[in-house]
């Protein structure tokens, strides 16, 4: 039932996009006329082009890159299917454009790479950086994606940010914040578990750590990241180092033993009836792998969770970073902002769990479809 | 007077520009509701990102490259400007991708690239091609434009044209055919003289030479191209090669003796009256330089010119090349045209050429505002 369902939506959607023919388009703000085109173009622009020469920060007042930024994927880890490549990543960017559009005002343009090596990627990015006044990174594989985003942050004049990192982590902090609220416990003194050390499990465990949260354990495919596990990428030794306060070593059981909250960012069934059993009491579980979460609700709530959240839009909590990464490059094009900071991404989280007025089980983040959240979010992006 | 007026377009364009902060913008072809998301994005969308990564091709079909192009520039031959660099190429290009969606109906991405050299705008190009349906180059310095634009045919399976080459080449192609009606003269026996061999002075001479114009003569700064010449750029070794029958040395002068036409590509003053009084009978004179034509009408019809068209549009007869790519592209894209052939460039031309029913002195090309040219010419783009 749920397969021929899954089939539905994919005949729907395979339709749908052959008839748009893209989701997005380029409109012209001005008809071309007798009077407009010497102003819009030669001889008039010549002016503009100028100045925008000898000042390129007014580049943002006199052409589009004060409203525009880039999505860019090279396709290596693309929503569940992997490394599709870049032809297979531009359906997924263009949906991305399109909800930067209506949910944020952002224009945003699909890019995607044809390159895939460190130095490749960076160097693309570095070449069109003028055309635009941010850059969305997007479905780029760890622990890649790791670099390049450090080395755009360092050597661009432009706000850079990887969204699958660090809006994911904003949307969890936001959600484990009010089912906090919910359980009626304090999150300083919580202990939660991350299944998954991918992009989004080290960006949520580093935002957590970042936050104060009592402590954080994270499990990669070979266990709990400790102080004792060897040969580990630069991300995982740092977590290694400033997670897991008791030392723990193991596999999932031992790092929910006792957890307040799981939050499965892994695939389907990391997370089982019997880890949610073994949790402290009213467990906040976040299931988010997507379209299969780590446990169904369902299984979760029968195993005792008290709080269940995962990445779909059929069941209540959905954790979609879509509430985070509108509203932030809207507030950073708006204020001139060029670092995403740690203060903003906690800014940003606590923004959207206030913005949810008495959290309940079923209501732990606001609505996908509600369009007062990104600029409420671009607000505190300052 | 002159001057102040110049004066007056420039506030005026840099108030407009201040104003409207982006001449394009993004506009989304779907709003975002509990109905549309599933299927414009995740896990709708999936479906057909596993299809255009198997099948690329089927890209065009899916998504927005099937309509959409990249206008790019390294920002080292802008306007009457030079290399102003990327930011301030940025104003030109959005006005450029205005005319591509206003007079063709065709998406254009202005991509300024913050990279000079040639391996590196290749790079780069290559890098970002899977995001498009096409490669507009545009304001490149000569001679790097020539080998970016060969390297990128080459290797891209997306059609790729340098506009100011081709385009600029194809419309004065047109105004000859019409401006030799009008003289009553046979333009495969006429003599036609070109002032200026970068960009568009060879790619207007070789496409000269294709047509089969009786002769060609060409003029860099150091004089008439001829076999005598040493030192010369691979591409104007070619026209010294293919131009010139009777082996005629020195300058401008002795290029124009008994010339039928006079093409300026240059800048002010490389045409004088002079010139214009040593040609053939009822001369010829395209003075082409922007803002500052290389001889005025008044001047040029003073010393005895019968056609006067330059690239301005305060004078009669503007050669634009606004009245070719928008509709090259277009056709490129709705027919699958990967190659811009001679053949298209001619048949463009011829087809420019005979949207002017009956040409006269003071109309050899059919006006830049008639929104009919694009869809005419991408008819016979394939």
């Amino acid at each position: 039932m749920a397969q021929k369902k899954r089939q539905d939506v994919f005949e729907k959607a395979m339709k749908l996009h052959k008839k748009m023919q893209g989701k997005i388009e380029v409109c012209g703000k001005a008809s071309i006329t007798k009077q407009t085109l010497p102003l819009l173009y030669t001889p008039g622009v010549a002016h503009v082009a100028s100045l925008c020469a000898e000042h390129p920060e007014m580049k943002g007042v006199h052409t589009w890159t004060g409203r525009t930024i880039a999505v860019v994927s090279d396709g290596s880890a693309v929503l569940g299917l992997g490394a599709i490549g870049p032809h297979g990543a531009l359906p997924v960017m263009e949906g991305k454009a399109l909800l930067f559009k209506e949910l944020g005002g952002v224009n945003a343009i699909p890019i995607v790479l044809d390159v895939h090596d460190v130095p490749s990627i960076v160097s693309a990015v570095q070449a069109i950086a003028p055309s635009f006044g941010g850059i969305n990174l997007e479905d780029i594989a760890a622990p890649k994606c790791f670099a390049i985003e450090e080395e755009l942050v360092r050597t661009l004049t432009i706000p850079v940010l990887h969204d699958d990192q660090h809006a994911t982590a904003i949307v969890v902090l936001a959600g484990l914040i009010n089912a906090h609220k919910v359980v009626k416990k304090n999150i300083v003194r919580s202990r939660i578990a991350i299944i998954g050390a991918g992009a989004a499990g080290t960006a949520i465990a580093k935002l957590l750590v970042r936050f104060g949260v009592g402590d954080v354990l994270v499990v990669d495919s070979q266990g709990l990241l400790c102080t004792n596990r060897i040969s580990l990428t630069k991300e995982k030794e740092f977590l290694a180092q400033h997670t897991n306060k008791e030392g723990r070593c193991g596999s999932v059981l031992e790092a929910v033993v006792g957890a307040d909250a799981v939050i499965g960012v892994s695939g389907p069934r990391s997370i089982l009836p019997e880890h949610v059993r073994v949790m402290a009491q009213k467990p906040i579980v976040f299931a988010l792998a997507n379209p299969v979460p780590e446990i169904t609700p369902e299984e979760a709530y029968k195993a005792g969770a008290w709080v269940v959240a995962t990445g779909r839009s059929d069941f209540p909590n959905q954790i979609n970073n879509v509430l985070a990464f509108p509203g932030i490059f809207r507030g950073a094009l708006a204020h001139n902002v060029r670092f995403i900071t740690d203060d903003i991404k906690l800014a940003v989280a606590k923004k959207l769990a206030g913005l949810v007025k008495n959290p309940t089980r079923q209501c732990i983040v606001p609505s996908v479809f509600d369009k007062s959240v990104a600029s409420a979010v671009a607000h505190v992006v300052r």
